[in-house]
């Protein structure tokens, strides 16, 4: 079954580093596909995306802890580093490193006051360290910024210190997760990252259901359930392009499927594709972004539309 | 006059890094020694430090916008491109790239609503296509950054720009911004990057004031009445050797003192050298850090106590 050798595992940040500016001077270009582990499909995608625009592939596997609130999930998060490293092997597209370090936190014994603005994630519940964030401003805010306050954050400064760590000249992200890849992009653009950043497309099951390590948690029935976002959005679609640009209309469909459904929805919100601003008539691309409830398991997806 | 010919002038980032690269590729040590232009001796002490730690130097000479508030002296700040020039070639030890961009962000045309927190900088006044802020939470927040919130917000950001855009091993801070060489320390350690901080010596005129761009604002009788900070830090320090460890005692000392000059103290504080948290007794290294007023120069300095 496995296709490939086994990739190098690095758990060291500097021999990741070391790795990288040797491949450097070798005249390489190299990519990185930063994940949480637990691959499915979807993290193949990103990986052969990534051989479009590099001669090497790190693929990083890190559950992060600064972008779960201590309320949120990082506890029962899904992780099977076995199995992520046998699905890297019979993957059609190899990688060459699985940058896999056991925490990047400087935990420190600093007292836990004066969080800034209350934000606070399961790195400030554990240590106060570390106390450098990376904030895009603007595009942090909506979306699942609004229920997710410290994910942004999280997500922004662990990515910071992927890039400095890795030192990539392409990265790859999904755009299942379409605010984080905006947000990516924008912070490259702002701190002068000198590095392309990819978005790969949704890849979905056969029953359209969007890929997502948090799927396992989804029972059958749930799952069932759950196929109302794609449908939904794919009816949405199709309705704006035969002529339906009123984006309240276009968000009623998709909120009544859902919740019809049994979902409990998040946010259902139609928004410019690069401001992420909410839109109210369809005129320049649009994406409709969903979060949803089913049972305990929060799903997010989202559709493009572009008449 | 001129010791070393003219350094290479570069005002675009991508040939920058370009420069940067070529430079690695030759196993060349590269240090950066970040300014803003108006040069000086103290500006002389940081390149000939740089020179004890790399091959390569290269000065950047950019007054960034981020790290001044609408109401501060951005548009009084001295600036003198053909006489830093002059200096640099005069200066016994030379630097072999003059970084000197235009403008370092993107402007946009986003609407001027919904800053955070109320934290407003030249940026943020002139449009907002620039939204990724890096903050070093904690050390950003007391001494300098009580009067000016905006401060290191702008050196977080603007530093991490000039780090990705020069790609040093090696960076040099002047130790008269206490604070700013503290915070790009942290911000270093939190955020990965592969660089090396050098904190450089105070430099001071023979009158004993700490050099500084600023001081050209100074009339001769402001100056003579400001060389009481250094005065009264000398006196505190001397206080604090023969058995004064009582910080309350120290600080009344420097501020009765600089009063009587004239001066007006924005504050006057006695901190751990490391966390620069407030300490009542000396046991610890500590930093007396002063800011005051004479006139309209606002000036700082500091002195590090270790019993």
């Amino acid at each position: 079954m496995a296709l490939h050798k086994e990739p190098k595992v690095i758990t060291d940040k500097d021999e990741m580093r070391k790795w990288s500016r040797t491949m450097r001077s070798q005249g390489k270009i190299i990519a990185l596909v930063p994940t949480m582990g637990y691959l499915h499909q979807g993290h193949l995608s990103l990986v052969k995306e990534a051989h479009k625009h590099a001669h090497v592939i790190a693929l990083s596997i890190y559950v992060n802890p600064s972008q779960f609130s201590p309320n949120e999930d990082l506890s029962t998060y899904p992780s099977d580093f076995h199995g992520d490293i046998q699905k890297l092997m019979s993957f059609p597209s190899a990688v060459d490193v699985v940058f896999h370090p056991y925490n990047l936190y400087d935990y420190g014994n600093g007292s836990k006051e004066n969080f800034d603005d209350g934000v606070v994630s399961c790195i400030e519940n554990s240590g106060l360290g570390h106390e450098t964030w990376v904030r895009v401003q603007k595009l942090e805010k909506g979306l699942c910024g609004l229920s997710r306050p410290v994910f942004f954050r999280g997500v922004a400064t662990i990515v910071t210190k992927l890039f400095n760590i890795v030192e990539p000249d392409v990265a790859v992200f999904g755009k299942k997760d379409y605010q984080q890849w905006r947000v990516i992009q924008r912070m490259v653009r702002d701190l002068d990252f000198s590095i392309k950043v990819i978005g790969s497309e949704v890849v979905r099951d056969s029953d359209g259901l969007a890929m997502s390590s948090r799927n396992v948690h989804l029972s059958p029935e749930e799952r069932e359930k759950a196929l109302s976002i794609n449908k939904s959005l794919l009816k949405a679609k199709s309705a704006a392009e035969d002529g339906q640009v009123d984006c309240e209309k276009l968000r009623n469909l998709v909120i009544q499927c859902i919740a019809e459904a049994g979902g409990k929805i998040d946010y259902a919100e139609i928004v410019d594709q690069e401001s992420l601003e909410k839109v109210e008539t369809i005129k320049n691309p649009v994406v409709f972004c969903i979060a949803a409830l089913f049972g305990k398991v929060r799903l997010i997806d989202n559709m493009e539309i572009k008449l």
